[in-house]
């Protein structure tokens, strides 16, 4: 077995030179595995929900014929990415060969995991289709997959139910990162600190901070109301409207004894939501934002108008250990664990 | 005299609420100075590229119809936006007041200063037009504007021609960002090193990382050949098309003894170059994108697809001393100066 581009770009075979998620074709046949990949044995698709709908509509919800259009695109493509909407979804399987040249990796066959990265971009085989189940856009099935090297992966544990694990891991990225960047004694505003993974990072954040430190969620609606308070993830919560950016930052500065916070993190997804980032901000501060709905431009050209100097990052939905970190806070926490129990499984 | 809002929302005449950027209207009358504003003297605006050709051709490049649609827009909306570009421009002129409360500004009345914050958000009044210069974007008037208290400027230095200074300036963040972010022995790259940004960039990064680091810069054409390490700007020049990240991963790694970065700069001014940023970072690496056309999603998702724990970072146009730093890199490296006079003045 040769040693292939971590990547994955062995296995495209058209156009040849992309990466396999703008590939429109990859090698899907796994009698010949390279020895940096792994080898799943799939058991079930969570199909995104933008494509699942594109497709189940184009079926006119018919699930004999939901489960042709998928076998056809998988047929005709080597993986699950809808071409009318361009996303995937992630898998769940049990891992079948993992590759020799990969020694860091600590899976073996047998165990169970889902996969963290876009089925857009993960080579795929389907043998049969077992079931469609329309409710949750899932798709069992008898099929293989490959994971590249630099494929993301979570193993499956066996203290929580498989949904739950898959609602938090679907924004892993966001508490791993607060993990990494709230220090002991900060003030931290979490901007739509009531969604999932808004939750997430105000507990992670409230942890991090520690007795001499200060979390503030701002919400739309505190419904139920010291919802944030009560499950242990805020100090105090604002209730302001993202999109108008002057109120937002006199209410948070007023939760913060007049000054302004160390770090702001923006977990809102609706546009507009910049300037209530950037203002509230301290000099030499950090806005993270792992709201998709971020204008780059908007950021980049808003804190220059207004004089700060921060530091304004991408979310980046991977970092070391991010699964951990985040199936860890529904560990320690009973009360955010029912929360996610009642509200996403 | 009262303190105001240090983001100017005091001077916002309508909607009431909002920032100065975005408002329709701004109060330009000088008359009540707050004590932490800036009186300005204005000799010349440079509009912003964008707005300047759109009312010349509204006007049929006509000079006095030109300074006349500039006067109306200003009498109108207090500020020099655009209202069909929404942009703005900068200003040039003499300081004439310094508010009280301002005690760590630097400046003193009679200080020749450009701004460097957009027009868009600036109250100015225009007493009259002196003379239009097309080739330059540029008008000259008799004038006052305010800075706000968050407002930026530079002091116009008496070693250098003003439109030098004022070329430099205008992407001022990227060097001084490179100046806090590159550490001794690091290896950077930089894509796109042969425009304004890029080279002030790799030149301030060759800088940093000392004898033990690498910088590389990577441009379309290196025309004339050589350009970077002639100037002094990076210790090798590979030839990639940013766009295709794969190819230009392979000849970067080639250039760093096959080994990633620990930082890479975009300064490329096109779409789809965010997996050429990402694929030659290392783990833990930077990627910091000063390139406005960044996606956002593209850059958030890209590196999760690709399994890059990686700090992407929204380029920030402002950091402290940014101006200072870039004059700097001018006053050092002559054969740079004397290539953005040729180019640029």
């Amino acid at each position: 077995m040769a040693t292939a581009c971590k990547y994955g770009t062995h296995r495209v075979l058209e156009p040849i030179g992309v990466l396999p998620q703008p590939a429109k074709k990859l090698n899907n046949d796994f009698s010949t595995l390279y020895d940096n990949e792994i080898l799943v044995d799939v058991t079930a698709l969570n199909i995104d929900s933008a494509s699942f709908t594109q497709i189940s509509e184009a079926c006119g919800g018919d699930e004999a014929k939901i489960g042709e259009m998928i076998l056809d695109i998988v047929n005709e493509r080597g993986k699950m990415q809808n071409p009318v909407t361009g996303s995937g979804g992630m898998f769940i399987g049990t891992v079948h060969t993992v590759g020799a040249a990969l020694k860091d990796c600590d899976l073996k066959p047998g165990d169970k995991i889902a996969s963290l990265v876009s089925l857009s971009l993960t080579p795929l085989r389907i043998d049969k289709i077992v079931k469609i189940i329309k409710a949750i856009d899932r798709v069992e099935i008898v099929g293989q997959a490959v994971l590249f090297e630099s494929g993301l992966y979570a193993k499956l544990p066996d203290d929580m139910e498989e949904n739950l694990v898959l609602a938090a891991l679907d924004v892993a990225g966001a508490p791993a990162q607060t993990a990494k960047l709230v220090k002991p004694g900060d003030s931290v505003l979490v901007i739509g600190a009531n969604g999932k993974s808004g939750m997430l990072v105000s507990y992670e954040a409230k942890k991090r901070v520690g007795p001499n430190g200060n979390v503030v969620g701002a919400v739309i609606i505190d419904e139920p109301a010291h919802l944030l308070q009560d499950l242990g993830l805020a100090h105090k919560t604002i209730i302001a409207d993202a999109t108008k950016a002057i109120d937002l930052m006199h209410k948070a500065l007023e939760a913060n004894g007049g000054r302004e916070y160390d770090v702001v993190i923006n977990c809102v997804n609706v546009p507009n939501t910049e300037m209530a980032s950037i203002l509230p901000c301290r000099q030499g501060g950090v806005v993270y934002f792992f709201s998709m709905a971020t204008s780059f431009t908007k950021a980049a050209l808003g804190a220059e108008g207004v004089g700060k100097d921060i530091d304004m990052i991408i979310g980046n939905g991977y970092t070391r250990g991010h699964a951990n970190t985040t199936l860890w806070e529904l560990r320690e926490n009973p009360g955010l664990r029912k929360f996610f129990e009642e509200r996403y499984v």
